[in-house]
């Protein structure tokens, strides 16, 4: 077997209670796994789900991201910074590391209502010395700069010296991972240059500069320790590293606590970082451990307040959902317009931290219908980097914008395989379409006209161009493009980029006929500025009214390309028997010559216009392509439950939910511990659960709302936001779902 | 302009004679450019054509090449290694290094009669002490491991001391060259180890280990020095290098000739490097320089007693056919079945030295005509990495034996490029063409029995898996390809390519019925290593009956693929007015979905089936893709001379032909300077002038010979081997040809 192929993971280890995750044992199995699950952030950082403690041999696998922070690490090319490590510690008690130590009654729990981390156990050492340990970490939501670790040591049987050693360890590398999904990573690569730390005993500072553009992180410290304990306290700093060395005496049935208060400031905060970082660490000095854990906890009531989906269900399943939800909001730099969520987060840096269409299509829904601003900003930061998309549109010779596959802190380019990087095209039509989305529902008519209509006209002029007319027939093909299914290879008109592309010149045109009549002031200004003349959009109607696309009408089925029909069948269980991508066994080149889909295709559009696509095209598209589609992406499950659930096959609706829902929590496609949790799926599970089980569609018109509940669900309830209004969702099984109008935002 | 556009190169310079080609004038502006046209090599080693006193700067671009000495720069990629450079000198005349002399009279001659180049004149220091220098180096013919260096000074007008610093440097670096052609190339990688040198005045040695694999080169030299000049001479051993100081007193009117004798041996020739190197040296020591340089001219004119073309034409057109040729036999090993001809030869490290379908189908046919034997080991270079061709394939879940767009000391795929790389999947049938049509000329039936129909088996079956059926259509395609038209993108059916599979069926079909009959013992053991089953062969045929090529039959036109007509078409005059490839100005995305080529498709399948396709169609594809053609690469102009030729289209034909022959000697694509020679343009220009000009045809039943001269070559003289004869042609304007037959082999 490959021997990528399987992540031996005992999940009986894994509790998933309603607001908590609980991991019983310590085993070395579940070490990378659950650093996966546990991973910590709130939006600005986040660190990978290892303990302070535990400090990993591998320095690229001890991560500390920060939203937007990347770096060059060949031309054009960035890597996600991996930043110092803030919680690197050690305890030694006698003089012997307690890793050394041998371990009793462990347990680690996330707490999804404060997002605390706990690390619970007994260490004893050789004389039989019992200590009891507890660690708790939080990256802070109140003062997102902020982070806190507590340090609890409890000599149950014995007088001893307790020594903690706690810093900021600089000497972190990163591992940048290879678009190609079966390429081994073996390069690190060191992104710090310069890096200046120092310590004056309870308290240290460290700036590391990256070496090619010089950007810069300051992380500071402080410890806090009863005067009490009579701690001698050092400094402790070596070559890239800066910490304390705590040491007292620690006497027995006496509990010592040691709180370490971090603040953390980068270049994208502003000038003067070292003066931020210490306003920072003041504040937290001023609240302490258990004041800043307050502030913290009250931003996250208010986030559950809008974004909790109750369930009347399994304790496990109201937990995973909570827990989907909980490593969404954690990723999401919500009040920052320059980033996005990469496709894993700031939990790992596979994928270079990079962000694609998973943020618009998979994630955003969940944003918008609980928290819109978050959502503006992460449609900001595509129009903060329209300039490069209309640089990369001016690369492959085209006009217009042309939002790349991946970006990063720029709109250029990050994927650096050709199909995928030239030909998957649809992410410019992706964005637009949450663009209009955003706009129809929250009615955030000024978005419309300082932002999306530039962008919309921007990428309707890429469309026209990207489009090839074809004079003898009379039509428009779109050449050389790879749908959402990556199987397919390169091709010609791909259902789902055809449609959104034509969606997105629709969008366009409307907006303009929506601006010359509102905003006539601002169309000139616009106008002037695209440079766009009257003729233009006349070849955008026509593009809309002649653009090729195949239909059946026999069997009513889409067909997602002229070649798709032609393929090679293939018995897709005689190859595959679990829920691990097929590219593991079958060559992807092989793969795109049999007739089967990594993804939805057709049915992710007929996901995105429910309205649009009548029941028999959906069902005759879900007979047709779901029997063949081998959900080699985390992105399947998903959107193949929400329509399962709108086509009211409850059963498939509810066994495709599951794993989907369960997907990092079960480890369904073997990678969490290896690749970290797979943010896009965290958003289908959720649309699934909204659009599909409670029914919901939201247009200009209105909140509708057709639930299809699995037996397995007997109520639902959650809030979403509508037009500057919160509403509140109460679906039971077999009832009419009530709609009530709470409150005004 | 693009930085890469425009390479100012004043050609003037350059004086092409029938035997010799001149540079005069020392400026720097042509100092890149006259490196690569004087360029040295003798199928074992080669040597850009820098002069030995005039190091340059760059590591990177002194380079001396072993053929088929490849070593890994990343997993599965290999770079062809820059050896250590044996030339390097320096002269000193009162202690003032030569190089910072002024300049006179400056005159490098490369001598294709005997290989040798020459760099003679005259520098003057400050005291307006006037010295004539002279230095001629050769790689020899005669025994391919030993080469030699004369250095002669001539102080015309003073006494002084002079030193002759001389060795070999082992600081050289790598320049690996990516894949895409617009990429710049910034990272060097030492691709040297341990290196060990030793020296005792007159003699040096070094060592040098590769890093990665310990692959080794040794390198001896001697210094032949005449008593008389009293020289002193010192041992110069330093970091990576070794050398001798020579130091003597020069007088007014005397000529003081030193000889640098050298040999070469590295891992490839086998056990105890060392020795061989040594005995190597011995033989060089015995002979002298001037017994060297006899050995190598007699091979040369063996060489060009088969291989020479002469023409009543201009002078300049005499040397340049004679340089093409010269170039293509010096990168050529001869004797080594397990190495190929890169795409630039010995002479560049563009493309990592990689072998290309160049080597079957452009530069072959010169050596089955000139030297079978040379093709045969040429041939054999691919029979042996049938292996590594059958586990490419099993990468990609495919069976048979896939051969690779790049291939270096193995078979493995060295394109990183997908489109290129995955799709570019003609190179196994036009492996087997080439292979073929050595079977038909030679007649070695042999070859047949013991190499060549196990290559057949094996590629026809990687051809079976590599169709697809459409079971609705009862036809075969071909999906996912990209044609010798790389503007095509990747598409299917594409012409070139479904022909030449369908060539490659037959082949293995036809060479199964003549095992069985003729060898039946061989076959019996061949069936049963290929474990051939009988059923598979049918299969076989059936693609052949069924495989989908587009014809119109209004216009007797053979289309490119079903989506070329659809393209956008493009006035090509507006975009290019000059040789260089379009893809510098217009994004290689964009021109995939214009209507021109990159180099021929159907035209370059005609060039290689004369007696296929009917004239009509011929030139109906001329009329069609010719006013298409980018000419983007240079394998088009001689194959574009070669069917105009044909057609009998006299004036286009000249016009192109002229483009690829002086394609190097004129820096007509701008690139000779930074790239090197075009190995494959020399072959499709030796092919333009036999089976264009000459009308030359071989089938097993004979030669054919239907002359299109151009007006400006009045007659033509050649000779081809022809199943162990060897057979004069003269060809006089508008007379019937001549086909003498003159002696076995």
């Amino acid at each position: 077997m490959h021997k990528k192929d399987k992540e031996a993971v005992d999940l009986d280890c894994l509790d998933i209670t309603p607001w908590e995750i609980v991991a019983l044992g310590a085993s070395n199995d579940i070490k990378d796994y659950c650093e996966s699950i546990f991973s910590q952030g709130n939006g600005y950082m986040g660190v990978r789900g290892y303990s302070p403690i535990g400090r990993k041999n591998n320095n690229a696998e001890r991560t500390t991201f920060i939203s937007g922070f990347f770096e060059y690490i060949r031309p054009g090319i960035t890597d996600m910074v991996n930043q110092p490590d803030f919680a690197a510690s050690k305890i030694f008690i006698n003089g012997t590391d307690i890793n050394e130590m041998s371990v009793a009654d462990y347990k680690q729990v996330l707490n999804m209502k404060d997002g605390t981390v706990l690390w619970s156990y007994t260490v004893l050492d050789k004389e039989n010395r019992r200590t009891q340990i507890r660690i708790i970490r939080f990256l802070s939501m109140g003062n997102k700069h902020t982070a806190a670790i507590r340090f609890e040591v409890f000599p149950e049987n014995h007088n001893s010296s307790i020594i903690l050693e706690t810093g900021i360890d600089g000497n972190v590398i990163n591992l940048p991972i290879a678009d190609n999904q079966l390429s081994d990573n073996t390069q690190f690569v060191n992104m710090w240059g310069k890096i200046n730390s120092s310590s004056i005993g309870k308290k240290g500072s460290i700036t590391a500069e990256t070496i090619y553009s010089n950007r810069i992180t300051t992380m500071e410290y402080y410890i806090n320790i009863p005067k009490e304990y009579k701690a001698v306290i050092e400094a402790d700093t070596k070559d890239n590293y800066t910490g304390s060395i705590i040491k007292f005496s620690g006497m027995q049935g006496n509990r010592y606590v040691i709180d370490k208060l971090i603040s953390v400031a980068n270049y994208r905060d502003g000038e003067n970082i070292g003066d931020i970082a210490q306003n920072h660490l003041e504040q937290c000095i001023k609240f302490g451990f258990d004041g800043m854990l307050v502030e913290s906890k009250k931003v996250w009531q208010r986030i559950w307040e809008h974004s909790d989906v109750k369930v009347e269900s399994s304790q496990e399943l109201q937990g995973a959902i909570r827990y989907n939800i909980f490593q969404l909001i954690q990723s999401d730099p919500s009040d920052d317009p320059y980033a996005s969520i990469g496709a894993r987060g700031l939990m790992h840096g596979r994928y270079k931290g990079c962000y694609f269409w998973d943020t618009e299509i998979f994630m955003l829904p969940l944003f918008l219908n609980t928290n819109p601003e978050a959502a503006r900003n992460l449609l900001l930061y595509r129009y903060n980097t329209l300039e490069d998309a209309m640089e990369s549109a001016k690369r492959f010779s085209l006009k217009g914008a042309r939002y790349s596959w991946m970006s990063s802190d720029t709109g250029f380019e990050q994927c650096e395989t050709w199909d995928t990087g030239c030909c998957e095209i649809h992410i410019t039509a992706d964005i637009v379409y949450a663009i209009g989305r955003y706009i129809e529902q929250t009615g955030d008519i000024n978005f419309l006209k300082d932002y999306a209509s530039e962008i919309y006209i921007q990428t309707a002029r890429y469309w026209k161009e990207r489009f090839t007319y074809d004079e003898q027939k009379d039509c428009y093909n779109l050449i050389h493009v790879k749908g959402p299914d990556e199987y397919c290879g390169v091709t010609i008109n791909n259902f789902y980029t055809v449609k959104m592309a034509l969606h997105n010149l629709t969008l366009a045109l409307d907006s303009i006929k929506l601006m010359e009549k509102e905003f006539p002031e601002k169309w000139e200004s616009l106008r002037e500025k695209t440079q766009l003349v009257k003729d233009e959009t006349k070849k955008w109607q026509d593009i809309i009214d002649k653009a090729v696309t195949y239909y059946d009408k026999d069997r009513e089925l889409w067909i997602q390309d002229p070649i798709f029909e032609g393929l090679e069948p293939i018995d897709i269980g005689a190859y595959k028997d679990d829920n691990i991508p097929l590219y593991h066994k079958l060559s992807y080149d092989r793969l795109q010559r049999y007739q089967v889909l990594k993804q939805p295709d057709v049915l992710m559009y007929m996901a995105l216009f429910p309205e649009e696509m009548p029941r028999n095209q959906m069902l005759a598209a879900w007979n047709y392509y779901e029997p063949k589609t081998l959900h080699d992406s985390t992105l399947s499950f998903g959107i193949h439950a929400l329509i399962a659930a709108r086509l009211g096959l409850r059963k498939e609706a509810w066994r495709y939910f599951n794993k989907s829902i369960f997907l990092d929590l079960k480890n369904l496609m073997s990678n969490t511990a290896k690749e970290g949790i797979h943010t896009a799926a965290l958003g289908a599970s959720w649309q699934a659960l909204i659009f599909g089980f409670a029914g919901v569609w939201i247009n200009s018109q209105g909140i509708s709302c057709e639930p299809n509940l699995p037996e397995d669900i007997q109520s639902m309830q959650f809030k979403i936001c509508y037009k500057s209004a919160i509403y509140e969702l109460i679906i039971k099984y077999g009832k009419k779902p009530e709609i009530n109008f709470l409150y005004s935002i």
